[in-house]
């Protein structure tokens, strides 16, 4: 049976408010909690069926805490519309900014992508093509979201998301760029308009900055970016007389991640 | 005030059987209904607000019926979390398929796409990068499911979406291809090995097949495929030791895409 006090907490666990206080953070289903199980990660308590719990012994024992718990009870503490026969809580690992990667490879910069599936998806493609830090603007969906940690199936266990002010990080950045003698990467800003990604000549390092689902890269992050890039459009425009406005954004950091790798 | 006539013929519509039965389909919000009045598409009935009406006088005359409601009355009809101020009742297109078109062209053939985000976000990535139409499996998702619709974004009223079994497909356009002496298209499938896309020689005109969410090409359709594509991964390994699986279908679509169209 489970107790009310953990029903509390796993219902309070869906806001960031709660992940933040208790720094724990829930992840749900038969592919995530395995892998999450055998990652680094400190996986607090899992809840599971009696059948996973069977089936999953060895890697199970991961876990600090296992709770046996009845599919009806699982539907009460999932967030998922189909609950699957397993839900962990673990801890929310806390990773150091390490500047001198930065400077030396590729990273995002996402300038507040709200939607929670946007960054999932995100999350993913990074993982994909090896970028392995992911820097989110202070107004952008937060990680530890449920639906962020679903749609980024297991790869938010690689790619490290930090969450900083646009001001503090560039500046940050060029501080160690300075003391380290390491040039300072170029920033490559998403745009509309700009080089063809086709024809950018990318650089061994560098930032890609992806703009806000409604209005793009913001004024506050512009006057960082070195290099304006574009997509361009092969649209169709013979019967309504107008094309597509825009790519969605994770549409849009595939594509341009995607050319960067190749180039 | 909306007869319950009305309601219930607006709700029906959210089932295929419906859609199918009464040729209609429903789109809704600011932006899309005016690209669709703008369209060549026959608009039934708009509900709306007096004050979309107000301000939209011209274009609202293309519609042959125009509704006035309320905003909790629109809220009654429609399908969408945060209703907007207008809906829309239309006329499902029929498009015949163009097999000389195609067999000249690009086009995507969808095996079993079974999201309707991912096949409405599809349909924005066909229209920006020019392709005319998709063909999907008789078991893909319904391209005029209100949430296909929805995340298409317009670019349905561009891009034709067809429905086919694979094996009545592929027939019909080799028959054409040798009646008109046209050469067959290259037939490209998306898979985890195969030629780097980067390095594929795209021909002047192919077909580019995705496969479902889950299972990828299945048997009916693999044996149509003329060359095995993939996109290479960079993953990182470093600390759970294993890789992302693979990249949403929509996100390899407009990798490969962007690809074709690069070269």
């Amino acid at each position: 049976m489970l107790s009310k006090s953990r029903i509390t907490l796993l219902r309070s666990l869906r806001q960031k408010k709660y992940r933040a206080e208790h720094g724990l953070f829930v992840a749900e289903g038969e592919k995530l909690v395995p892998e999450l199980l055998k990652s680094v990660f400190e996986v607090q308590t899992v809840y599971a069926t009696e059948d996973w719990l069977k089936e999953n012994v060895k890697i199970a024992k991961h876990a600090a805490e296992l709770i046996s718990v009845s599919e009806d009870e699982l539907s009460r503490i999932s967030s998922l519309v189909t609950p699957q026969k397993v839900l962990a809580i673990a801890s929310i690992p806390k990773y150091a900014l390490d500047e001198k990667y930065v400077l030396k490879n590729y990273s995002l910069f996402l300038d507040g992508i709200r939607d929670p599936g946007n960054l999932g998806t995100i999350i993913r493609i990074a993982d994909w093509f090896g970028i392995k830090n992911i820097i989110c603007s202070t107004d952008s969906a937060e990680v530890w979201n449920p639906k962020v940690v679903q749609a980024s199936m297991g790869s938010l266990l690689r790619v490290h998301v930090h969450e900083f002010d646009q001001e503090d990080f560039f500046t940050r950045l060029k501080k160690v760029s300075e003391n380290e003698k390491i040039e300072f990467p170029a920033i490559y800003g998403t745009y509309l308009e700009g080089t063809s990604v086709y024809k950018t000549k990318f650089a061994s390092a560098g930032i890609i900055v992806i703009g806000n689902e409604a209005s793009g890269i913001r004024e506050k992050t512009e006057k960082f970016i070195s290099q304006k890039i574009t997509i361009p459009s092969y649209n169709l425009t013979n019967e309504s007389g107008k094309g597509p406005e825009s790519l969605n954004a994770a549409i849009a950091t595939a594509i341009v991640c995607a050319e960067v790798r190749r180039s």
